[in-house]
């Protein structure tokens, strides 16, 4: 089948599934964790295969590792399409309602956005999460995974598919996409697809959002700070900055540059160095950094830079503006703390720092769905309209407007024969 | 100042501006309001120049109806500005709050978007509307009018940036690009500008979105449907439709496209050309429609076309699905309305109709932001993600997480050394 055929399909599929109910989107996604569980050797068996031919084409042990689709990730996928069933119906909740006049109302309703597409690299887990993301929320979805994963994300395609179908839900609505020319296919489809959603390496996002029209939700880097602040309780600072480099580095909410206060870098910078000299952090610093603890010179690249590493880029600072001024011109808008004992500085810096995730006294690490408590995690977005932060199955919803009316015209306002009255209502859209 | 400047200038303000107070943004809107009031004068004296050498240049009568600024219009911005100031402070809402563990509370908390950039023809009253909307939501914004607008704007915006200057407001928060050549500029800097507001024609709105990758808020096309069912009440029927073809054509939410149930088409179609000819509307029909009534033919381009004037196109259709496919194919996802007096049809069309105002049996003109009876508007968007239908300040706003802890660490809910709470904490951030 052709990509604009497959397109069309999940469009059309989009329109129907809109106004699925919430109980048949439960039941088919029942029916997808059943199918999943009762075809376990033949998934864990493609998988072997993608295993083996990756492992022959040298694939980098990480990436092996995020491809290997084994009996325990099978139960974490069904585990998670159990909890999503056990959540609210997220469309067709009224959002707000309002009398324009007797007998002519507003309400103002959630909705899917439409066609989603996904492009992630090689994680069947990821695969079977946003696909059934997608069918809880009503929308469409063109999947595109990477070629390592083909025969994994086949089997998984044809399983969602058909069970999916078989308890009632529309046919294309979620379509699998297997060529790498595919990908730049879609990117252009402004017109069929609504939101695309690009997981994987920082790189590979970046690439999407500068070759497609098409809006994206997600996040090209993370480049986090922590600024220490002359008023901070040093010793929590010394456990908190730790904690956010260390305790897992190849991560988006990692810590990459630590700006100090000068009042303290005097006090602060060799305890800190102390403690990141038993994990192996390799230490950048401005001259004044320099002056205090032995490292390596930073320079402005650094301080653009998401190392994913035991590295870690040090800059003394004057004041917190001075600390909110370079966040606010290197960062990347994911996640950004103080620490300080001073409500006063920690509020105005929360207020002043653009980004996703303010944090006060606690390690940036914290910014993440599970975390947040959000159950379902479409991704983390740095994103500055629609959904910021870690996102939730809203990411995947939009609202309409519905009126209902008994015949009303509009040349009877602009007259002046009737006045709207502009009452809330306080009920919902049944 | 070069346009990067000043957009450098506008970024470093948003950053200020985004912590404002309410108390000291509706006392700038004041300041603006007033100094407006003291300098219709010299407005007024600047309109009049642009007008003169617009006329000179032949600029057509409805825009130059557009440019002219006189004292009336400077009543209505001001009296948009005091209700503005009437609204409640939109920054610093607490949406939502969780404890994730004792000490450890996550807020979600609304904020501005950043920096808008708005580019608009030669309305002066839109000019002071949306930069005084900018200012409410504590966003910065570069603002490019129309070039037969240039010397009303320069004062506008004089006024404007003094101020709210001398009332405590940060410099630079406000810039005017002069030359067109600046559109293509800003259009580029992504990095700078997070939101783009085209005002304008649609031709024009169509060229933004076609070159520039920031998102943008509007619609290019109001391709408009209603749908006469075969149990609609045909009496209302004729008067919802012609109020929506004909209250006033030249604007987005007009009807353009009727679609007619076959079974209702022989005893609607006459009686609504009798309703239509008098306002004298062309009307361009399907071969079904042409069997009934003496029209133009219509072919594949109608259903595409926003005709903005007196002319309608319209097609006969088998079924519900069929008018809904038609409008989820052809229309713009503006606004589109069923007709009927059957409650289940009707719920269906707008559970399945793919646009921002569906309607039922009233008039497609009622979908605006103030006949909503939303005070402010930004203006109607046809997005998918966002904002979408009639926008008004909260289109303006995004939101950020903030975390406040007492030095928790990852690493201890990692080991299972400490459990996540996650309890609704119900609490504002203060």
């Amino acid at each position: 089948m052709s990509i604009e055929r497959m397109a069309q399909l999940a469009k059309g599929a989009s329109m129907t599934l809109a106004a699925a109910d919430g109980d048949l989107k439960n039941k088919a996604l029942e029916a997808v964790a059943k199918a999943l569980n009762n075809n376990r050797i033949a998934i864990i068996a493609a998988n072997e295969e993608d295993l083996e031919r990756s492992g022959a084409e040298n694939l980098a042990t990480p990436l092996m590792k995020r491809l290997k689709f084994d009996n325990a990730k099978i139960d974490g996928v069904i585990e998670g399409i159990n909890s999503l069933i056990g959540l609210e119906e997220p469309v067709g909740k009224t959002l707000m309602s309002k009398e324009l006049d007797e007998g002519l109302d507003l309400y103002q309703v959630t909705c899917p956005i439409g066609v989603i597409g996904v492009i992630f690299e090689s994680r069947p887990d990821a695969f079977v999460q946003i696909s059934t993301l997608c069918l809880k929320s009503g929308n469409a979805v063109l999947l595109k995974g990477g070629s390592e994963a083909s025969l994994t994300n086949k089997i998984l395609c044809n399983i969602i598919a058909e069970s999916t179908q078989t308890a009632g839900i529309v046919e294309g609505w979620i379509g699998l996409l297997e060529s790498r020319e595919d990908v730049s296919e879609i990117l252009k489809m402004d017109d069929t697809i609504d939101l695309i959603i690009p997981r994987g390496s920082n790189e590979f996002v970046r690439y999407i959002m500068d070759n497609s029209r098409i809006p994206v939700l997600g996040h090209a880097d993370g480049i986090c700070h922590s600024y220490v602040d002359k008023e901070a309780d040093l010793d929590m600072a010394v456990r908190v900055v730790a904690d956010s480099k260390t305790q897992y580095v190849a991560v988006c909410n990692a810590l990459e540059t630590l700006l100090v206060h000068e009042d303290v870098a005097e006090a602060f910078l060799p305890a800190l160095k102390t403690e990141l000299d038993k994990k192996g952090v390799v230490l950048r610093g401005c001259d004044m950094t320099r002056h205090y603890i032995d490292c390596e010179p930073a320079n402005d690249e650094d301080w653009a830079t998401e190392y994913l590493d035991y590295e870690l880029a040090i800059k003394v600072v004057d004041s917190m503006l001075e600390a909110v001024g370079h966040i606010n011109h290197y960062g990347s808008g994911h996640t950004d703390a103080i620490i300080t004992k001073d409500v006063d500085t920690a509020m105005t810096f929360m207020d002043l720092v653009d980004t996703g995730n303010a944090m006060w006294n606690c390690s940036t690490r914290f910014s993440d769905g599970f975390r947040y408590g959000f159950g379902a995690e479409v991704g983390v977005s740095t994103n500055k309209i629609h959904a910021r932060g870690p996102v939730g199955l809203e990411g995947l919803l939009i609202y309409k407007y519905k009126v209902i009316g008994h015949g009303q015209i509009v040349e009877d306002y602009a007259s002046g024969k009737k006045k709207f009255t502009h009452k809330p209502l306080k009920r919902d859209f049944e």
